[in-house]
């Protein structure tokens, strides 16, 4: 293994390109891993085309991927190198005060759970840095393929979580708000959590159409009027037990606390890059009495939860090929990807380059 | 039984006065009951003197209050005439949906539950009318006074309730964001349930004295900057697991948010009377990933409840004695103390009209 | 309406028979019903042959059916006559201290929700009574058979309760002990609730094949060798995340707590007709300190229960018609379907009666 | 630093004896502290005297005590040498699958987070070895005496936990039965936790005083006949709301069963050391469907709950003093403390060994 290594990287805002950079050092716990593949997501445009964390410089972007293990520290365990891994996202430190709490992703600080292409450079580089490598990496599983791998590290953990936070029943009637790559996983969550009607917001056809193969009962455009008219027209002015945010804005719990039963939940996963305020309706809220519970929170991440989560894809109970609707091969088209990403052809959901 | 009644009633917007009524119906299930006390609501100042719940005209006030039972319908089972009984402000239809869900307080529709001088007539009059009289009367316990009794209809239930929706655990840092007869009340329930440290908000110096009381263990003053600087300077930065309202506006939770942990959750209890929206910080929410979680909503009625919090005051872990400043005796003193909670002079808390 | 009745009774132990009783007085929270179709259950079985609730003399059997309204009490906001309801087996007081603290199926005393042919007289009767309508009753759907109405009495809410008393979780691991009518309802909602592998313990082939349809992915048979060895082996020494008791017998414990991982949780929903103690095997379960929480009650009951579980069928989501196996036409067959689920023939998974 | 260091330890079983060990090796993340005091546990006897445990030869004894750091491994960040610290009974490893799942106390297996004179030598020594020192350590608070920062370490964090896992609620009757060190904590946790009534099963005076120093209201003897009827005579019938478990055998959960409402909870903290089963009578147990759960489980262990739990010993929230009847100055006492806890005098809680 070279000395050096070559990554994408965000060169400031607005600007990307190949880098040199060295190969980071391997800490006890820690792993250094090459991708299989990697995965362009949303909040990689945010980063570097709209400066979402701020003015980087070289940084190499990507928090989205597989690898296989290279290298590990000399207190890793359950590793090693050749071994074909999950890698969320999130990777917490998880002796921290926070992960003891029971909120790993906010590790030494708020969101500091996310650490690839935020406090440290990302995954799309010929080699990148695992912190503690036993409590992060997964196996893949035999039979998955590093295109489903991509998808574990951020899309199905981050919408399920949604599902989790708006704590889905049996029975319930769940208003999913976006229906990206993100909220098709809160779709599919709802529905294996054992949702009865799930009401979606968004027109995108090659995302309805997946919505429907996850379990999607309805749907919902903006351009039809409010979402909270239709949504008490569809439940005969009851509104919904839950809603899922994936998508929108700082208003978009408007919508949402307007649509919600009184005793019901909202959860949301949406990263709000902008606004000075989000904006919950008084009196909708019950005047502040209401019982509209709001959860919001960063997707835990993991080895138990790659473990839990891929285990439903391997068991054919979720199938995530859908996502991926644009794979491209080596390297070179990693850029081709990004923007793809940004321009958001009718027929995307997600962009994944596979690396060998 | 006479026919008519007298009641203390809201005649129109801004003005009060003795009206005369017929004694209400007792069905089935019900109870009529005469009161033994009754205390006067900052709520009930709004009603009259805001129209916080809209224009009424001879509408019974009162919500909080102490009973003899006079007559109870034929389906009733555990009380009899005579019986001495707590009546909480709010009284569930307990086979509604809402009710079944574990959301009583909104039987049959979003803040329903609270039909006392809402929907129906209140608790200041010669009888009042309780709707399923076993499912939310309860016994007052031997020995407890009638001044007792009337905290234990709403300060009691919607105090705790703030610490119940912020979910207080061992050793937390709370902060209780209001310190009136409700607030003083999640001071004591926040110390009840395990709280090491409980920063309150409030400066009226016989406020402050009761909060010590009840385990306070700092005090912060809205005229020494703003709640969240002061909260982050005592906390070291790290700012409190759990913040209780129970004052405030709608811009409150804007304080409430900066001053929580990522983890942390908000128990809100206050009724919020104007403002269009609640305003959350979106970068100090964690861009709406922080897990900063919003919780508010109507205290819960009915009888268990009741039996509960009423044994933690007959068994003495809690006191709420220093509630009661000012008692009057007769029902000729109701609009002196309804003035008096209007006027609030330095030394108030709560003022309490004991009938016999 | 005449003004007798006939009902099929136990008349004493170890014997059934029709009989002549009045029509039951319907209260002013009650509704009078007359059956639309009925469905033995096992526990009939056990009144009936086994004297499982002691002896009764001319009890009318039945607790799974559903109906139509002939008759509704005075209070009755919600249904009238000729409409076509869904009937819990479980039919709580919700008024009661038990409902208010979570647990109606508690309502009156341990086990005291359950009415039906235990309390008073049960539903295989030309009418029978439904205690507070409101609270119990529910419409069935739209496009509904009786015969799926049936199954939503009793074998789902309590297959299904099975499930979250276990609280299971996404990607988890479920150990189904018994795959009978309830059983399957177990597998079906572990299914919906995201587990990954449902190990199943049983051996019919009817209910196998059954199972595989509900989600099962592994089986184990007794005559295989225990329980615990098969799951070890099945799952390399680890143990499974959630046990789903919905048969057996006090034994049966033994085997879930030697299958559980430490942090894990045993739901049951079994009635234990026999022995003095549950066996909880000592040093397995931790020494008592593994955090294997055991779980068990009686399903929950009420209207809210039947909306959820019955959108659930309404929506496709459950198909509950695999368990309706034996379907008779007509009052004059409940004998043989009686018999049938004593006899429990190789092909039987429920015996249903359809009246009309 | 000498290489060498003097440890009290068991010799084999039934004998004990100071030995010579080298000093442990600090990894990365470990820390080597030296005991400032060390506190007899009821455990070490039972692995001394009844070979609990197994056989061990020359394992250092002791999981009780509070240190100063004296050396920390390169990945340390909060910790230095001269740090006064707590040290929790139970040291989990913070990044292992059963942490994640938040059953941290069973770490690498079922208890394996108990490591201190278990899987490898315990405290009663010079030094002593502490894994995850970040994870697991705690600053003393100022003004914590040593005396008090022992009963931290497994007295209060075990007896606390019985509280949490029974679930008390605000008003509860809480049956507590065991009042020796660890019962009387779980006293002072019920009634921190807002229990209205305690009642106490024991009867050595020293523990009864201590018992209602610590909340409790009532007390049982076991001489005036079983748990079960002496509870329902207090209660009128009705049982407790919880119960917990601090003391007795695998036979006690009999008497809890049955004290027990129908929907209530036994937290059981109670190491059971004989029996092959623990005994669930089925016909109290609600025939398996009472809704009477068992919780059971070793105490979390780790920094944040050391924290926390210090703050409220700090904070003047809890008196431990009362735990700490003998308190000895100088290794030298070592074995009369500990033979002091196997003789149990009639004045003993806790026998506490100061170092310096």
């Amino acid at each position: 293994m070279s000395e050096m290594m070559k990554g994408f990287a965000m060169l400031k805002i607005g600007e990307v390109g190949w880098i040199e950079k060295e190969i980071p050092e391997c800490g006890p716990l820690d792993a250094i891993v090459r991708p299989l593949a990697i995965a362009i997501c949303t909040s990689d445009i945010h980063t570097v085309y709209e400066g979402a964390i701020g003015d980087r410089h070289n940084m190499i972007l990507g928090h989205e991927g597989c690898a296989e293990v290279v290298k590990v520290g000399s207190l890793v365990k359950d590793f090693k190198p050749g071994d074909r891994v999950l890698v969320p996202a999130i990777t917490p430190d998880w002796n921290s005060l926070e992960a003891q709490a029971g909120y790993s992703m906010h590790s030494g600080g708020m969101l500091a759970g996310w650490k690839f292409s935020n406090f440290k450079d990302g995954v799309f580089s010929e080699y990148f840095h695992v912190n503690d490598a036993d409590g992060n990496l997964a196996l893949i599983p035999d039979g998955m393929s590093v295109e489903e791998a991509c998808i574990l590290s951020d899309m199905v953990p981050t919408g399920f979580h949604a599902v989790e936070l708006a704590d889905v029943q049996f029975g319930d009637t769940v208003l999913c708000i976006g229906i990206g790559a993100v909220g098709l996983m809160s779709v599919a969550g709802a529905n294996l959590r054992g949702a009865s009607r799930i009401i979606c917001v968004g027109t995108r056809p090659v995302c309805v159409e997946a919505a429907k193969g996850y379990g999607a009962t309805d749907f919902i455009s903006y351009k039809d009027g409010s979402i909270e008219e239709q949504v008490m027209e569809m439940t005969k002015g009851k509104g919904v037990d839950r809603v899922c945010i994936a998508g929108g804005t700082v208003q978009t719990f408007e919508s949402a606390i307007k649509s919600l039963k009184p005793g019901g939940k909202v959860g949301s996963v949406n990263y709000l890059g902008a606004g000075e305020y989000v904006t919950i309706p008084r009196v909708e809220w019950g005047c502040g009495m209401g019982h509209k519970q709001i959860m919001s929170g960063l997707m835990p991440g993991g080895r138990l939860r790659m473990e839990k989560l891929s285990s439903l894809v391997a068991s054919g109970r979720l199938d995530v090929r859908p996502e991926c609707t644009h794979v491209f091969h080596g390297w070179e088209h990693t850029e081709e990807a990004l923007l793809l990403m940004k321009d958001k052809p009718k027929d995307l959901i997600k962009p994944i380059v596979v690396i060998d």
